[in-house]
C-alpha cells in the first residue's frame, strides 16, 4: 500500500424528493446568488428544472441560467458561464444534470476568480488557487463528477479533450435522487453503468502490492453495479436498482477504491481522443477500449486477471489454465456491456481503423498508462484490437 | 434503501512518517494553540509525542499538554481539559493515541465553548452547536473515532457510559501511520479487531431491503480485516497488514457500510454496561455480546445469517440446514475472536451471573437494538447466552 491522502469532504443527501432542499443547501455552503447550469430539455421536460428554482426561490436565493451543455462538454459554455458570474456577481455554480453539466460548473467555478484563460488550469499552465463554491443536482449516474476532484472539458481550437484534478473540485453538496434518473435513455444508462466500472478497473489494475482491502471493495462495487444494472435496464421504474447504480457511480470515483495504489487511466486517455474526434459518448469509448487494452495488456499479470475474472464475472475456473479463465472474464466483461446495447468495435463507435495512427499520437504526453506503459505504438496496437472485435 | 445524508469530511493522511506533518495539519485548519491529548506512557516511550511536539514547534504552533487518558475514558479528564483550553486560550484540540483520546479530545471539543455542563450533551439535555476545531495522531486501530462522528464518555458519578454523534466530532485530519500501531499489545491490537469488525456488523444485520451494496461493501471489509488480523497478530511489524487494520477500522466507522439502513446497535449498548461496570475492554465485552446477541436473535432473518456465514466466515453450505449455516458462521466469528485471545464468556470477560439484572436494567431507556427490538428481559436472555458460552 502507498503512502496516500482521502479527503472527500462533500455532502450527499440522497433519496427521494430531495432536489427540494437545493435552495437550503446553497445557503448552507454560502452562497447568495447562483448560476444554474444544465444541458438541453430533458431537465426543463422532466419539471425538475422547476423544482430547482422554486427551492431556490423559496430560500430566497437569486439565480441565472446557463442551459446548453452537451456530452463532452466544450470550452465555449465555460467561457459563457464565466462571463455571466461576473457580469451578475454570482457566487455559485449549481450544475443540474450528469457529469457534462457539472464538470463544465467546475471549470467556470475555477475560471471566474482567475485573471487568465481557464484552459491555463486544464493544459496545466496554472494552478487553481482559489474557485466559486459549487454543488449539484445529479440526474445521471455515470461520470461520478458528483464526489470526485476531476473534471473533463473539450477546447474547441484543436478539439482537445483534456481533464483536471484539483481538491477545489469537490462539490460541497450533491443531491442524489435515483428517481430523477427513471427517464434517462436506455443507451446513457448503459454508458453510465459502462463508465462507472471504468472508473473502478482504472484503480483495479495496478502494480502495487498488497492491495486487498481496496482490491476487494472495488469487487463488491463491479458486483453490484453488474448485478443492478441488469435490473434497471429492464425496468427503468426499479427504484432501489437505481438507487444502486447512484451510490456506486460516486463510490467509484472519488477515489474510495483508489487510495494507496497505483492507477492506470490509459483506457480513459485512449477512448478521451475516440471521444473528441468522433463525439462518441464517453461510455461507448470506454466499452471498446477497455476489453481491447485488457486483452493487450493481461500477461503482464495473469494473477490478477484471474482474480478480476472469478470475483467479478464468476468465471468458473474448473478445467481452465489461467491464460483461458482472464480471457474468459475479459468476454465476460465485454459481453455485459454489449448486452446493454454497447459497441464492440472502435467502427460500431464511429471511429475507422485509417485514423488509428493520428488517434495514437494525439494521446496526451506520448505516452499513458500505469499498470503497462503504452508508447503510440502500443496504443496503435490496441486501437487495431479494439477496430478487430 | 433507506434516504440518507452522508459526509465523512475528514483529511486522512496515511503512511508511513506521516506525523511529522502534524504541525502544518493544525495550522491548516485554523489552529493557533493546540491542547494534546494523550494517554499513558506507550505515546511518551515510543517517541512519538516528542515527535509530535517536534512537528507542532516546526510550525510555530504553540501546546499544551494533557495526559492519563484512559480506556473507557472518564468525564474527570474531559472537565480538565476545558479548563486548560479556556485558562490558555487554546483553540485546537489535539488527540495522540485511539479511541479513548480521541473521544477525550471531542468532548474538551464541545465543553469549551458551552456555558453549562458539558455532559448535558451526552446525555441529551443540550445539542452542540458549536465545537473547538480537532484533528487527530492515530496509533490505534478500533474505534474508529479518527473518522465518525461518534465519542463515548463515562461519567463518574453513577458510572454511566453515554455516546454522543454530531457532525461536530467529525475530526479535521487523522494522521495515520501504520507503523505507530507495531508496538501495540496483541490484546489490545485483538480488542481492536474485534471492535471494527463489531462496527461493521452493527450496521449489517438491518431490516431495510435492498441494501445489497452496502452489504457486499461491509463483507468485503470483514474478509479483509479478518485476513489482515491474523497475518498482524503473527507479526507485529506486517507493516501491510497493519495499514489494512488501521484503515480498515476507518471505514467501519465513518457509516460508509451504513447508509440507507437501520442500524442495530444493542451488542454496542448491552457492552457498554459491561465495560461501565466491570472496566473490561471495550472490544472484548463486544466478543462476548456479539455471538450471544447473534444465537439469540439469528431466526429473524436466517437468510441475512447465511450470506454472512457463506460470504464473511466462507462456511461451507454443502448438506447443512440454513440454520446450521447460520449457526456456523456465529461459531466461526466467535472461534475467529477466541483465537486472538478475546474472551468467550460473560465471566471470562470480568463479569458474573449474578449482576445479569441489574446490567440489563441499566441500559440506557429500558430498551435496545433495531433488528430485534430488546427490552430488560430480553437483554437479560442474551446475557444469560453469553455467561453460558
Amino acid at each position: 500500500m502507498l503512502n496516500f491522502e482521502f479527503c472527500s469532504p462533500t455532502k450527499f443527501v440522497f433519496g427521494k424528493g430531495m432536489q427540494s432542499r437545493v435552495g437550503e443547501l446553497v445557503k448552507e455552503f454560502g452562497g447568495t446568488r447562483a448560476l444554474i447550469v444544465y444541458g438541453g430539455g430533458s431537465v426543463v421536460r422532466s419539471g425538475l428544472l422547476a423544482q430547482v428554482k422554486d427551492a431556490l426561490d423559496a430560500a430566497g436565493v437569486p439565480y441565472e441560467e446557463l442551459g446548453g451543455v452537451k456530452p463532452n462538454p466544450r470550452s465555449d459554455l465555460v467561457y459563457e458561464g464565466i462571463r455571466i458570474c461576473r457580469e451578475k456577481g454570482l457566487d455559485f455554480v449549481l450544475p443540474v444534470g450528469g457529469g457534462s453539466a457539472i464538470d463544465t460548473a467546475k471549470a467556470i467555478a475555477d475560471g471566474v476568480p482567475y485573471d487568465g484563460d481557464f484552459w491555463d488550469f486544464y493544459c496545466g499552465k496554472a494552478k487553481v488557487t482559489k474557485a466559486l463554491p459549487h454543488g449539484c443536482v445529479l440526474t445521471i449516474p455515470a461520470a461520478g463528477s458528483e464526489g470526485s476532484n476531476s473534471s473533463v472539458i473539450t477546447k474547441i481550437e484543436g478539439n482537445l479533450k483534456r481533464g483536471l484534478s484539483t481538491e477545489f473540485h469537490r462539490p460541497r453538496f450533491a443531491v442524489m435522487n435515483p428517481e430523477l434518473t427513471f427517464t434517462l435513455p436506455r443507451y446513457q444508462l448503459a454508458c453510465g453503468v459502462t463508465d462507472m466500472m471504468a472508473h473502478i478497473m482504472e484503480r483495479y489494475f495496478t502494480n502495487t502490492k498488497d492491495v486487498d482491502l481496496t482490491d476487494r471493495l472495488a469487487e463488491a462495487l463491479l458486483v453490484s453495479i453488474r448485478e443492478a444494472a441488469a435490473k434497471a435496464m429492464a425496468d427503468d421504474h426499479d427504484y432501489e436498482a437505481h438507487a444502486t447504480l447512484m451510490w456506486a457511480g460516486m463510490l467509484a470515483h472519488n477515489n474510495s477504491v483508489g487510495v494507496g495504489r497505483e492507477q492506470d487511466w490509459a483506457s480513459h486517455q485512449i477512448g478521451h481522443e475516440i471521444s473528441a474526434k468522433y463525439d462518441t459518448a464517453h461510455g461507448a469509448s470506454l466499452a471498446v477500449m477497455f476489453p481491447a487494452w485488457m486483452k493487450y495488456v493481461y500477461q503482464h499479470d495473469v494473477a490478477r486477471f484471474v482474480q478480476f475474472a472469478t470475483r467479478v464475472w464468476a468465471v468458473d475456473p474448473a478445467g481452465k489454465s489461467d491464460e483461458e479463465i482472464a480471457l474468459a472474464g475479459i468476454e465476460a466483461m465485454q459481453a455485459f456491456f454489449v448486452s446493454m446495447g454497447m459497441p464492440a468495435t472502435l467502427e460500431q463507435a464511429g471511429g475507422c481503423k485509417e485514423d488509428i495512427p493520428a488517434l495514437a499520437a494525439k494521446v496526451v504526453n506520448g505516452k499513458t498508462g500505469h499498470f503497462v506503459e503504452l508508447l503510440p505504438a502500443q496504443i496503435e496496437e490496441i486501437l487495431h484490437i479494439a477496430a478487430e472485435k
